[in-house]
């Protein structure tokens, strides 16, 4: 099913894992605010359009795909702004759709709607595979927004003549596939855990000590939060207090 | 649907496009030979396991997505060692898991079964997203082989324990949704169309003449080869010619 003339809707891979208790595979995709530079391209025209695909398992924990279809999100470069560190290359081009370094720039390019953007997974050019990161982005569009009459492209968040901002038209694609329409669920689950035993099993490259199926940090992160508490950055901290304030709410911490 | 205890299925294209005459979108997955390190990991223990998936469109062509989730497949790798060209940092790794450049040395790890191998779309580790194309492999894997119930990871060319190749356990996935189930598929094409001349006449980097969208080069390659004919290697030519007289059949070229 899809859905369009939506807005952003939260984590991809919360869509797809609604289908694990039905023992089915779930997939979920969206399309996105305009930040992705094409192959080839000068400016962004493509959002970060994740997709999530859950799988899920017997003894181990299911699998969880949820990945923006470019290098990083866009929070990834406002984490290394505030630390102040240069980009790796790969991940953005600065207005002339030329790969940089400058990580101040290509947000100031976003604000300024200057030109430049982040790059598809694969980064620039075709020589690492960037025109297959920018296939897969286009690919949601056309399963989120075309198939449902959404936006697409660079037409998501249109403003009206006098530039001020319109309804969002994002659009979004979610299916199920149930296992027993193919495989007894019990042996389908049963090879989940086997495939995914055989890659955390598997010979480290030099100078690593383990390798991660998907999903299985973030649910290990779940458990440690549920336990010790989620961490809150001072500034949110602030933000929630006075937004309490404002509202009459009171504020506390265990 | 699925397919088990197959063996190599040509191109992934070829199939998705079967959905295209019948105004549907199809997709289709194949695991394949080990050839490709999870990241973090020493040893190849997935294939290229390609994704392909064809949508349809009005005036322009259709959208082809016909992509190997690992950086590039194994042919490319064969074409550098012929050129003795040294491999792109991000495409292979040594037998501790390193990435290298060194191409005829990947190439012999793979003959010896030595370890390292192919890196999936993103590279070695995290920071390019290789942990993505990882995903996306084992996203694959899943569908063709666990849904399925053929062999999956390592085993899909199975071998007795004198050391013979036992019957390949490839599986395949496939599938096609109807676009009149969602949409009026006039309309459907003409967004089809829009989407993608909004990308082909977006600006261009510094340096680039064009932007593409998935197929068009293959299209393009198709068309100019019915005109001109399909250039053929000198030594396929002579391995062409030689079966031909073992085989009686006489050869001939325009």
């Amino acid at each position: 099913m899809t859905v369009r003339n939506s807005n952003h809707y939260g984590i991809a891979g919360y869509y797809a894992m609604m289908a694990l208790e039905h023992d089915c595979i779930g997939i979920s995709m969206t399309n996105a605010a305009v930040l992705v530079v094409p192959t080839f391209g000068r400016d962004a025209m493509l959002g970060t359009n994740p997709i999530s695909v859950a799988a899920p398992a017997g003894q181990e924990r299911p699998f969880v795909l949820d990945m923006a279809t470019s290098t990083v999100p866009r929070g990834k470069l406002e984490v290394y702004d505030r630390l102040e560190k240069p980009l790796p290359m790969g991940w953005a081009t600065d207005e002339t759709g030329t790969p940089t370094t400058d990580t101040a720039g290509v947000l100031e390019n976003f604000k300024q709607r200057a030109g430049g953007g982040l790059l598809p997974l694969g980064g620039a050019g075709e020589l690492l595979g960037g025109h297959k990161g920018y296939g897969l982005s286009l690919w949601v569009d056309v399963f989120c927004a075309v198939l449902s009459g959404a936006a697409y492209a660079d037409l998501v968040y249109p403003r009206a003549p006098d530039g001020n901002p319109l309804p969002s038209k994002i659009g979004h694609f979610f299916g199920a596939w149930r296992v027993d329409a193919f495989r007894p669920v019990d042996e389908f689950k049963a090879a989940m855990d086997d495939l995914q035993r055989r890659l955390k099993e598997a010979p480290k490259a030099e100078g690593q000590t383990r390798i991660y199926t998907h999903g299985e940090k973030e649910y290990e992160e779940a458990e440690r939060r549920s336990e010790e508490g989620i961490p809150l950055n001072p500034k949110v901290a602030a933000d929630l207090r006075a937004i309490g304030e404002e509202l009459g709410v009171e504020y506390t911490l265990d």
